[in-house]
């Protein structure tokens, strides 16, 4: 398994259609067995993605889906920094979804 | 929901001792939507715990469960430092379990 925690920061006002940008364009991704976007509870602007994936492959092949494409482009005039991203090697857990992929 | 990431650095050596503690007293959590242990790729004693709770008292009620209590106080002499706790509050995203909770 392969997992990255991420810190986004939206310019402002544009936390909401952010989030929504990036829920829409994870929607359907091979070999992802969480992908979770979360508001900052203290920081107005800040967004957490946690993702854990089959392997580094699956994560780096969603980069050239369509849809997650087209949400890259889109999120990204909305996005002011991206302030952290941290490299998991998942061990286990509760709420993994069921791999579905070849 | 509620959501917290948490870092946490084990002491030299006890990282997958803790990592399994974590594991095991985390099996069966009410109200718990995901709970996932993963080593970070880089810092060798360094993990990070990423939940999804329905609510914060869910996550709060957890913190009575004997198999928590009992986790709890195995895992705390393998712990060097809490190092970060981020509070979320989830939007949404894949890969959460079912509410299976009164």
């Amino acid at each position: 398994m392969y997992g990255l925690i991420g810190k986004i920061t939206a310019r402002p006002g544009q936390r909401e259609a952010l989030v929504n940008i990036l829920l829409e364009g994870s929607a359907d991704m091979p070999g992802c067995l969480s992908y979770i976007v979360s508001n900052d509870s203290e920081h107005d602007e800040v967004i957490w993605v946690t993702e854990i994936w089959e392997s580094k492959e699956h994560h780096q092949a969603s980069l050239s889906l369509p849809p997650v494409k087209e949400a890259m482009s889109r999120g990204r005039p909305l996005i002011a920094a991206f302030d952290e991203q941290i490299e998991l090697n998942p061990v286990g857990g509760h709420g993994l979804a069921s791999p579905a992929t070849p």
